[in-house]
């Protein structure tokens, strides 16, 4: 293992090859933007999926999939509550501001940089039902969350329903989505079924998984769609070959291979963790690891040419991907194991 | 000939060789977003063909390329000069007003989409220097313009003194600006530099000249590089595998493929132009040809398998690509010869 | 007469008595913003005057008035077709980009800078209902419009049937709103429902009729005014002394003194239309006439201390107010005749 | 003492007879808008107050004062960083999201609600320079805060040069800064300064103060002002009948009548104070008291006819103004030290 950067983000690996397949296959000339036969499919292939009626359109970044279904939920002068670690409050450069025109994240609190009722109503209940505070109109979660945790289906359904009661839309934040459902289990329906409970919408996240710039914009309301389709070109995100888009996605869902590098990452994850014990900072649900491990523990594992990033002064985050040697993250656990 | 559609548009064209190639080559794990070593390599490449110094940003589509660039030189309560018929106003779902906040666009005119420092003062010099009406602030060109018309090295120097004489800032579409430059000529740097003259930002087009899904946004002014940087990122415009993109652009400069693309479409299009003789609407430059055609002469071509669009109710426009045959050329302008 | 300046406009006149009065009457503490006894009533003054449930929002400028009513209409990917010479596309600094996040206003003519169906569809119907071109959501009319011509109830209804047909919404721009009921006559209920027709919303203008610095905007679908107090709280415009607003408008409203002052307005126009013949470029039906005037014969004029704006290079612009003084207006009309 | 409720608040008190007295004398006509010769004399009058050049310009509220200054200082994807429980965070309805098109607001804490570069360092330090991360650009801070706490001449100036140093703007939400200025004492030209220090804009506040709706936007770099100008008028703040508002502002700078009705407010809140003994959540150092109250004998304090609003479950504040009663303010604190 030389110069092998293996534990450092998913957001960088490779391109699964029957995603690069079925984009050599998209080669041949359709109608331009999302007018072509492969973005065609893509509305039906979700609904299946999630058996709900719902519209599912391409998009090149989750940054944009997340911002334009939050559009749709929350006025300019609204609110959207996130968990103060957010990656939209903390890693997107602001992007909420720009897509929703100043509305304003909420921050709220919960354990593993997870929402529950609770917590929101910590933060939306001292506000003011007046105009000289910003007023809460969505909700929006992170599926697997920012510490690679899982909401389950109970947790998924308390917030519902709570989001319907305070008459708040829901969008999840599946950058890491199909790790969750691969954490819930069962088959592809089930699983994405399973990890999505009934939210308005999912940005669900290929790229991570094996997708090369591809992410899916999937709104369950589809009157929404519209909407998001003019937003989509006023932002500059409708691309006009989309069908190299379509195809990245339509390979992803075929035949449950999202689903299954998704299990492929989680299960390297679990390799690394067994030599972690007490070390971890959270629980292993998905592929992300965050490791309590000294300056000099971090610089020895380096020197084994491990590659990860720090997290704090006193820890590290270790990614795994579709494509992780299973070598590699059983060398990586016992390396940690052994310090 | 069968269902074949060739002169429909060059935007939803099939990806050069040389472009799948180069993507392949960067599966390799790199840094995401634009950490990794392809992207950067751009400035320093840009700055070679264009022999000034300046930055180059991928981005997915010339709609955000433009908005961008736009964005650094044109405050909310500016405006920018452009033509009634350009792209930005017509076409782009008003992406302009998302991205520079709600500025205006200021309608000049100008024969064959093309503007002049005469058009544009007859449209900035009313305007009065006060706060009640939206002062000039940038000036918008198409290189190859809207209707396939290439500016030369004089009308670029005018209209560059012009822009710094009212202060204005001075951006390039460049859509097709490989074809404007394959038109005027030389070697690539001799065609870059002066299809490009002394504005002060470019976007510049490969999508529609063999690429997949990247655009260059290429600012004269490095000091601006850094705030269109932060602003593709606010904009969900920084994908995390930036490096495909920059592979993209990369195969397109080498070796001049970009011109030679774009050369070979212009030369298909002056196949076509042959037959058309004074049904030309428009000298034809670039890749574009706008042809006087009744509704019965456009089913006849239809009748033959030619795929295209109406332009007005009299008219037709082709548009010619890096991958268009030259027998399927040759067959067009016969075609249109023969009505 | 030295050094008045009458006819420059009514923007500048000063504050009616029965205003000043109000406002004194106002200085008792109360709650504050809009939470006053004085800003409770304007709702149900305005529901009595238009004869249909609305709600009615002061605020201190025509601007804003417009903006807010406007963006409850159209969505900032959407568009507001307004007359080329609207003072919202004009004059108002790009206010409704600000407001309205860069939502397009889309240009339709007609004459006297008045729209009817046929301008706006003419507008409209080229384009096409795609993501690619911003769709239309709204229509602006000004009333009187900018050249001082009203709208009857006829062209009214027929404009409000159009917006409805194409599910636009149909906004009033009322800055002189009582110089058209006034032409129109009737009682100042009378007016009012004619003169309104049955648009969405009205920015009732006070501010050029003796008021100091308040306007309404009036919400026939009452529903909408939450959203506009939110978005006016938003935009700075919500006073904490909001009383004295609400008082200004109340003595307007009071035994219809604001149809009054628009009626002696009106008159004192009349008075010099008499000396103007055929140099008058627009019909005077309200407090503005375009005067055709040479430039020697504007200065003549100026050398006998008449104030005005000049109206392109061979026309000026005379404007009345609630107190221009007959003697004033006659000696205007005769001066001109004199020419 | 009947039904009076003379502790709500500052903001929504009479307004004082020699405001009243220029607003009449402003009935004659002059210019609209900014044009007047009262407006004229703002920019001179501040610079003479503040001793150096600035300018001065009128706006309706401190909402718009503050946002319109802070938007010169800090770009869409930028952030400015605030108090925790700053009004512009928490009590402006995300006026400055609206404003600054986007921009975030940095929550920072400090005593009293004031910010010290400790503080602003512990908030800001952690951000990365990268473009995931919204950058600060500037410092909002307010005087007196919001816990009515005065920034001394010293704690000013560490904070403009933490804001120099850090390449940061510093603005001023000065809503109730002659309050501040009134505590640290002096003439008005050295209250003035030493309440301002060195910070790049001002919202100088005169509503709360004896004005009726007219506040100071003061931005210490005049280059700044012609932005701001386009912005006011972009915002719907450009008044026609703007005189009536440099005529309140002048009157509250003719022979120090800012700090002569400051003073008298502070002089009220400290009468209230001397009863107040250990009940103090914050040392008395404007006009605004935080006082540690149960829900009896709020109770029985509102039995008495003392009007003031809750704070949280257990205290209350009491906000003194410039006509407060000296024999109120004693009466209050009487009856809060008999409790």
């Amino acid at each position: 293992m030389t110069m092998f950067k293996p534990f450092l983000s998913d957001n960088a690996a490779a391109v699964h090859p029957r995603v690069w397949e079925a984009m050599r296959n998209a080669d041949e000339p359709d109608n331009p933007y999302d007018g072509d036969a492969l973005s065609a499919q893509l509305d039906a292939r979700f609904t299946a999926l999630f058996g709900r009626e719902c519209a599912g359109l391409w998009v090149a970044t989750g940054t944009a999939a997340n911002c334009l279904a939050l559009a749709t939920m929350c006025a300019p002068h609204g609110g959207v509550v996130c968990h103060t670690e957010a990656h939209i409050e903390v890693d997107e450069g602001g992007a909420p501001g720009f897509f929703l025109h100043g509305a304003k994240l909420i921050h709220a609190d919960g354990e593993g940089a997870k929402l529950a009722s609770q917590g929101i109503a910590a933060a939306i209940d001292p506000i003011r039902n007046d105009v000289h505070q910003v007023q809460p109109q969505a909700i929006a979660i992170t599926q697997a969350s920012e510490y690679g945790r899982a909401y389950g289906p109970e947790e998924l359904a308390a917030l519902a329903a709570f989001a319907k009661e305070r008459r708040l839309g829901l969008h999840m934040d599946g950058a890491r989505f199909a790790n969750a459902a691969a954490y819930l289990g069962g088959s592809p329906e089930e699983a994405a079924r399973g990890a999505s409970g009934q939210v308005d919408s999912l940005a669900f996240g290929f790229i991570k998984n094996g997708g090369m710039g591809a992410e899916a914009v999937v709104l369950f309301d589809p009157e929404r769609a519209m909407e998001v389709r003019y937003r989509r070109k006023r932002a500059g995100h409708l691309q006009c070959k989309g069908r190299y888009l379509a195809a990245q996605i339509l390979a992803m869902l075929d035949e449950g291979l999202w689903l299954a590098n998704a299990a492929h990452a989680n299960a390297a994850a679990r390799e690394v963790a067994v030599g972690c014990a007490d070390r971890l900072l959270h629980p292993v649900e998905a592929n992300e690891l965050f490791v309590r491990l000294s300056e000099a523990e971090r610089a020895a594992l380096r020197a084994q040419d491990f590659a990860f990033y720090d997290w704090g002064s006193d820890s590290a985050r270790f990614v795994t991907a579709w494509n992780t040697r299973a070598e590699d993250a059983q060398a990586l656990g016992k390396a940690i194991a052994a310090l």
